[in-house]
């Protein structure tokens, strides 16, 4: 399969038309609907839809008002309203599953969710020069996740037409970027026969034909929702009666970044999005920090995590005010076993368009892919986070990120290979 | 009159319409569409409205969607559409003019807008159990902006009853709260040829029965919108690439709340409503402060506006970003003249309801109304800034802030009155 | 008596000896015995020294090494080493009392410390360029205390010739800077009988000629050493390890600064001697704030007071610390008594060399001879602040302060001018 | 030789007579005068002193005051006044060269100043109960540089009683904790001939009887000493005259530690030594802070210290402060050589008390060991930096630090072992 051959051209459709249509973690409710209209053509032996993907154990779920406006959205940009009502309560993903033969059952796992960062428009940037910009405005597909769901279909039929002797299930999972979809999709029970787990990522700064077989060094992370209250006042009037929650934010995000730095590994600390107050002339009785902490190890994101929650509460005291916290998504770090790695370095040394492989990379991020591993690898299977390079123009979380469409074919021959092969060797 | 009777009841109607239906700065359409619905019913000698009231210089207009958005509300709420159309571009506001014989022009300002404060819902607060509490949820009149708007109508009418010899007009101001409405109502040329101007608060910590009738210590005030630009990044993966503007927002806020005191006076600060980033895990590329300094004196307030964008700037480059600063509003520091004051506290002391009078008092806050009062002053003509006491539960700018109705009463009998002796004494 | 007069050749002597002496709080080791030996030659009917004229209430004493830093250096600068033995424990200051019949007794207040400020060496300076600049380096009279010593000591000479009923006692009175020395003097007995005390201060941004008979306005303060501690680690091995005592310390300066200003009047706060840590490579462990609040009225430094112990202590907490605070000095605000003030005034009118009198000013700063005024005034007494204004080529508190001597003669005639009105008039 | 022999105990004498005189950077004068006293009663080729030891290039030298206290010091205590003299202007350090042959010349490098903490005083801590604590209070040897000297003391014995081929070159080594000593030596000349450098450190969280064979992963670091000014004021009286050069420190604190991490390895920062201000009622003049940046590469220090500088310069700015950086002194990052590493793990292996060997560790640490590394290095020869274990109560740079006596035996065989092993092998 090539780009030039119908499934290419297909596939590349699918990618932009998800890409024209990014939502955030909780509300891919177009992109859903989208992928089960695609998986309803193939000849699947099981597809599973929304709450029946998921366990109760979501976190940082939006309120109903958000969810229905994002439903609303879907439908009105063509989605089918009947899948739309299935995913009420903002329980998205899917679960596709390929009957082969009795060999091992293999996981496929890609993201769907888009990012609240606002596209660039100029024509350097091609998916506003070839007309397939995000459509959701303040919203895109910044970290690939487009081409990932892409290429989850697109395994599915290049397996359908392998020797693969065994079971195959892709597993679309939900809101990655929160670091909340994968939790509960790897306790949700399908996983619990997954023998063999490979997990996906384009880009990572590696260019076009660079395949990495087993991605290490994912960061364990934790996201918290600090709201923090006080007492507002007229700001000139009785600036001495405020209780000023604004202050108290500051003091908070000053401290927060400067944590110390631990002897163990690296540490990541971030006040993403925060805010305050109502007008100029009050003093601001309520303010807010999202934010996260990671580690190297989940242990140094516990430190991390331990410091944050004393800054936050500390913060609060200092100006008066209260702080209420939650915790809004957490995810473990993780490690590629190498004999599954090694296996999808030897498929992707076959393949038409690799020019590099590296048996391994340190990720720098995090991933609640980490979950699903993990999972797979308490019951005594192997996982293998795989990295496939691709060319883009701006970094990852980026307004010019953007996938170079070659890398869907190469996904899916390494993907569907490594699949095939798992089925003859059983590493 | 008294609340008995119909007037009374007609005005306390109207007071509570407006307390349903508060608008912030420049977007006041159905309350402006609702004071000339009343004021065509009057005989009046001239009615100007909306941009013929306000000269060029305004600052701190909204953008259009945000206009747009409130100018469908207020005529979703029953405002006449032909009004709100006239209005466009957020020019709000009304003038309205009463030629009673040859003697001098005394204006009498009055201000129209809300505040973006969420009212209270329990029994407690008159507003929720009587049923007129906001209907613009987040929004409230927590000032008593809508019993200065009636009081206004008000004093039409009396004055109409009354003996009076000379032009009353009365202006009721928008966009008081973000002191940028009485810049351009001052320069509209409509305030040229007036010789008296008394302008009105009600509440001020002063109790139903008490009137000041010369306030004064009117706080200079500038306010200040500020947006800092950084670069985003990936929050995990390379938190050295971006540059972090969430980082300078907060540097910004606990230095502006620390620049000095001053030996020559009062001085505030205040960085009212804040924010920043898109998501925790993106280092923030946006962030902004809308603050405000004031001063006993305009000199104070220059001083404390001087630190604040030294501090605006230098926060923005310590983090490696930029900083756009816009002035939203500025207010001078402002007197009551004696001899006016006088006149008041004569006419005060002869009005049913009335129980004390103070001669002069400091307000502590800021006020535009200072803008009108020196153009008249300027020009040779006399102003007083009249303080009409109401039991009010909750301070202003809280959420149980509430205006005893029977203030209304007492304002248009001392308002009023005072015009009429004007006339006739002429101080 | 002019400052051709012999006398005035002694007095500007005995100030410019002090001047190239200047002592901090607690360690007016040379001060007191020069004084004195100076008192000593004089027909005096009582003169007590050190542990004589102090309560046990005082505070901010230095340690036992300081102390005894200060008593060498004194006694090798010439002082009488039989009387710096008397004041061992830091116990510094001396009151003397003169008996001139049967009249009230009168109470005249002077302090007579240093400061911490390096003095300008520049020939501008005129300390510097006529040789009596300050020999301890590193310390000043930048507050004219020299003046204030020397004044005293002429009080009791011109009193001594003058035709005063009464009982003349003077206070020279230690630890002024550091606001510790008023309340153990005040409390010392030696206050108890006198009816009328008059406290002096000069410059004040008065220029040489005006006299203040009645200063008002003393901000009350408060002063409060915290120091705060952690846990050291090394910085590059395991900052995980440390507890950031100088973070603590940084958080709490930034948040000190930006207290709420306060409606009902001036406050301020400074964080004025810091300190922490020991070497760059070595996480914090340890580190300091001496600071200060003050407040136009004793509520006003007590809402700043409880404001700057929340935030030293939520300071702490934010990084793991603990903090311990001292109070170090404290003094109430204070007011002159009119009729005092107006003998004063009287007596000013009357003087060579005063061409401006003003009945009142406002201070805007602290002291605590509001200590002793109170005292005074609790018992029935009355008391007055005297300012005697004085050219001063730099500001209070800076390198460059100086005093213009012909304020040493004009002081003098107007205290002792006063003395003898108040033995005949008793106001 | 083991701890029971009369070397071993005259090891012990003198290593517990230089943890009794700790003396920090540039002030070794005790130090170097009892090394020198030691090593001319051995049988040396060479011996180089004080200003023959060193090229010009020192940083962070204190003033001649504080220089001349501890020569002074360091004579009272017993030192040889005529080598004190010798060191004058801070210039320490001794290097002591013994021919034994015509094969290569071997560097073996100790350093030999100590830290400013307070040593415990408890019995549970060795140098205490045993009498041998610091009797310099207020400075330690709180990492172990006394073993160092010592062992560098034996390491000559030991090797003149082996059998080597050869020159050996020992270099102790002054201001290794300010990493301010490294380069002037290693540019000294002296290394210049060097074929191979044995660098040495005692314990770095390995127990007694491990050894390191090649430490890696030393971090780049680089001192600066920042000093601020603004300008003073009465803090009561005219707060707004001041520039307050404590809350620029304070803002730059704050804002160092909270430089973003970085993607590519570790970073560290310390504001270790920081102060400001006089007295607390005075607006601070002048501030300071002592700090350092460090980084896992020398880029990632530069990246650091790029941020730093910015940092400094905006905080001053933001309070309208001056402030003036220099440069206290820097080490590279460096890497031990494989083949010198693999010949010490061979000689430890054969080596009495060593129970463990690691090939290789990270230090996470500095050490301007890396300038010497490096010229050998450069120059075509080898280095290897040694770790040997030793039981430490308390982590390095605490209060409770020591040396198990034990490990000064291990290190004098392993090191004087691996001399004699690169005399014959020559790696």
């Amino acid at each position: 399969m090539s780009l030039d051959s119908p499934d290419a051209d297909s596939l590349r459709d699918l990618r932009r038309d998800l890409h024209r249509h990014p939502e955030p973690a909780w509300r891919e409710f177009y992109t859903t609907a989208r992928l089960v209209d695609e998986l309803e053509t193939r000849s699947l032996d099981e597809l599973h839809v929304g709450p029946e993907v998921l366990s109760e154990d979501r976190q940082g779920v939006p309120d109903t008002a958000e969810l229905e406006t994002w439903a609303e959205r879907a439908v009105d940009a063509g989605a089918r309203a009947d899948v739309v009502d299935r995913l009420a309560g903002g329980e998205t993903g899917v679960i596709a599953t390929l009957h082969c033969g009795d060999g091992p059952t293999v996981g496929v796992r890609v993201d769907i969710d888009g990012l609240p960062i606002t596209e660039a428009d100029d024509s350097s940037h091609r998916p506003a020069a070839e007309g397939f910009r995000s459509e959701n405005e303040g919203y895109m597909h910044a970290c690939g996740h487009d081409a990932h769901a892409t290429i989850g279909v697109g395994v599915l039929d290049a397996v359908a037409e392998r020797d693969f002797d065994g079971t195959l299930k892709v597993f679309f999972q939900p809101a990655e970027e929160t670091v909340s979809g994968g939790k509960p999709m790897a306790t949700s029970g399908h996983l619990d026969d997954v023998e063999y787990l490979l997990a996906l990522h384009v880009g990572l700064d590696h260019p076009t034909g660079e395949v990495v077989a087993g991605v290490d060094g994912f960061l364990a992370v934790s996201h918290f929702d600090a709201a923090f209250a006080g007492a507002s006042s007229h700001a000139g009037g009785h600036p001495e009666r405020g209780r000023n929650a604004v202050q108290a934010m500051a003091t908070a995000i000053q401290n927060l970044y400067a944590i110390p730095r631990h002897h163990d590994g690296a540490t990541r600390v971030n006040a993403g999005r925060v805010g305050g107050g109502t007008a100029s002339n009050i003093v601001p009785e309520e303010a807010f920090i999202d934010g996260e902490v990671r580690g190297e190890t989940t242990e140094l994101m516990e430190y991390m995590d331990d410091h944050a929650m004393r800054v936050l509460r500390s913060a609060a005291e200092l100006h008066d005010c209260e702080v209420d916290i939650e915790y809004a998504g957490r995810a473990p770090s993780g490690e590629s076993d190498g004999e599954l790695a090694g296996v999808v370095a030897d498929v992707a040394g076959d393949t038409a368009g690799v020019t590099s492989i590296l048996d391994r990379d340190t990720l720098g991020g995090s991933e609640d892919a980490t979950y699903l591993m993990r999972h797979v690898q308490d019951q005594g299977g192997l996982a293998a986070y795989v990295g496939v390079g691709t060319d883009h123009p701006g970094g990852h979380h980026t307004p010019t990120f953007d996938v170079d469409e070659e890398t869907i074919d190469i996904a899916v021959d390494v993907l569907s290979g490594a699949v095939e092969r798992i089925g003859t060797e059983q590493p």
